[in-house]
């Protein structure tokens, strides 16, 4: 991809494996490409409990943006996450505290997927939400909405019986237009926030914008993966490879109509975080990513995932090699390939990604600072 | 009234016909004037439907707390009114008028009680409201309360389904705090927001806060006098005196044990705000205010209020001139006043205090326009 690559070809990178609140959006953010010289897309991430694999999910993406040529920035909601109210009764310091060790993070996994980080805006909510206007949209904002606005766009603020927590949509509704992006860019789980601020965001007098949504990362108990969940139900970035290993190998897998069930998190994981990293491998920085992450050195050209399949009857194993995931769900489906063969194709593979961001972090005073500070 | 008046002096005038939250409430505030040069004091309102004659028991009230050597603000509470949100659509414009329209009123009718009022600071919310710290107070007070605390605690915002009311609260919190004031002042309708208020502002890290609550004036249906009634259910100032002696004419007024009941609004106007007018004008400044308002020229000294008694077995009239308001009770619940005389009595007071505020009002260019803007 490069400045003479055609809006079509702009387009298909960045919204491949993305989900459109509607077609309207699609048109939408064709037209913004056709038309502004470098569109501005953000990703919002609010620094609350310890982050977990899933964030390779978005993160991943934002190469492609790159490649896309738009202007990117990941915006620390650090007020949305005081809001959200989990921090209580020291908040404030704490909240700070994990902007920095979420900023660490987030940069160290960037850079092992090759990113220049100098390329990216990193912002904080504070940075804008104290500005007269800000506060001004906020009025203007929690004017149009009603009080079951949050509880039924949010998961999490519908469990609370604090004030705050029914604020952070509004806070989310005025990223967009206190960054002055065009597109706005997070999970499946966004969706309802995503389709409300459509709606409120032309009240306010603003331009639309628009909104991409990448799959979730499973949990490893079922559900999407998220930060409030017990460290069991997730893999930390922190997580050492033996931990992965064994969180991966614990893994619960079904079984239906004569084979292996493909509702469960190993596959999710292949398919959400391993499969797209490899993917990208492929396409674009192979010299700079963990070569052996995903594919053995005798793969054939193309390949995205090697499994060692054990042929029970010969008492061996062999190699295989996938170019797709479907290629994988089929053969794992069909018992033409056993459970620890995957589980520990998908660890070993997962290991290799993580290798390089515990190596960056692990060498860093200030993360290990942070880590005490943050998560006392 | 001087500077050698005594705490105890000060105090007396300061607080009569005041409530306080508790007991501590009343040691708190002796406190505050033996340590403090000058008490900070203030009373808010947000600019919303047309002022009744219910404001007169309040600015009534700012002649004492002058007298008592406080240095008193009025706030305007214009944020708060857009967050209430009765002006939708064309709401912000609004506010800004009926500001306007407020303080034009307020100082008309603060004048006429003989108030300089280059001695009050008249603030707007707006003028600190998008400052950092209150924002960031702002954040922090939401996340200690709950979602039912508003509703609990004002009745106005238990009735909407808008998100913004449920702020209100949290702004009237803040007043205390980024007025700097050491009292807030207002309506015994606000002692549960008050009670609130108390709890809340210490754990915000501030120091505690003082409240006195003026008693309210009855609505001419019920209940307390209210700017969201009907015109027919409150009197405005710009209803003209005939208008005026009707509405007070039509009150209902109800029997109970062989004479007339008390709990009539005649009664309450009376009361609340007629006869501490004329205390006011028996101890402070006879001679600004309206002399023939509640005392005929013939009166003794020390009369509050003289009402034309008809006698009816004589055909005649006699003058009965009252040395406080329970005399004047007494007198019509055992049938030895009738309803009109009472009623005619009361009327032309009340016209006579608001016939200077009309006067002063109907002059200016600046009041003919913003009625239009105001209220189109």
């Amino acid at each position: 991809m490069n400045a003479s690559s055609t809006v079509e070809e702009k387009f298909d990178v960045l919204v491949r494996r993305q989900q459109f609140l509607n077609q309207d959006g699609k048109q939408a953010i064709k037209e913004i490409l056709r038309t502004k010289k470098k569109a501005k897309i953000f990703w919002g991430t609010a620094p609350t409990g310890k982050p977990h694999i899933g964030y390779l999910v978005p993160l991943a993406k934002i190469v492609d943006f790159l490649r896309a040529g738009l202007d990117v920035t990941v915006l620390y909601a650090d007020i949305y996450s005081f809001l959200i109210n989990y921090l209580h009764p020291q908040p404030r310091e704490l909240v700070e505290h994990r902007r920095r060790y979420y900023h660490l993070l987030v940069t160290a996994i960037l850079q092992s997927l090759g990113v220049q980080t100098s390329r990216i805006h990193f912002v904080q909510e504070s940075s804008y939400a104290y500005t007269k206007s800000f506060v001004s949209d906020f009025s203007r904002c929690c004017s149009l909405m009603t009080q079951q606005d949050t509880p039924d766009t949010m998961d999490e603020e519908g469990r609370t019986k604090t004030l705050s927590p029914l604020l952070c949509c509004v806070h989310q509704y005025l990223a967009d237009i206190h960054l002055d992006t065009d597109i706005q860019f997070g999970g499946e789980d966004q969706r309802p926030i995503f389709q409300h601020a459509s709606k409120i965001i032309p009240q306010l007098g603003y331009r639309k914008r628009q909104y991409l949504m990448n799959a979730m990362a499973p949990g490893l108990k079922g559900g999407k993966m998220s930060s409030s969940d017990p460290a069991s139900a997730k893999i930390e970035f922190l997580d050492d490879a033996r931990t992965v290993t064994d969180k991966i190998m614990e893994i619960p897998i079904g079984e239906s109509h004569g084979g292996y069930s493909t509702d469960n998190a190993v596959l999710g994981i292949l398919r959400t975080i391993l499969i797209p990293l490899s993917e990208l491998r492929l396409e674009h920085h192979k010299d700079e990513f963990a070569n052996d992450a995903f594919v053995s050195a005798d793969a054939p050209e193309g390949t995205l995932f090697t499994i060692e399949v054990a042929i029970w009857c010969f008492g061996e194993c062999v190699r295989k090699h996938y170019k797709s995931y479907d290629e994988i769900e089929e053969d794992f489906r069909c018992w033409r390939m056993g459970e620890e063969d995957l589980k520990l194709a998908v660890a070993r593979s997962l290991n290799c990604v993580l290798e390089p961001v515990r190596r960056r972090l692990g060498s860093s005073e200030e993360w290990k600072e942070l880590e005490l500070l943050a998560y006392p």
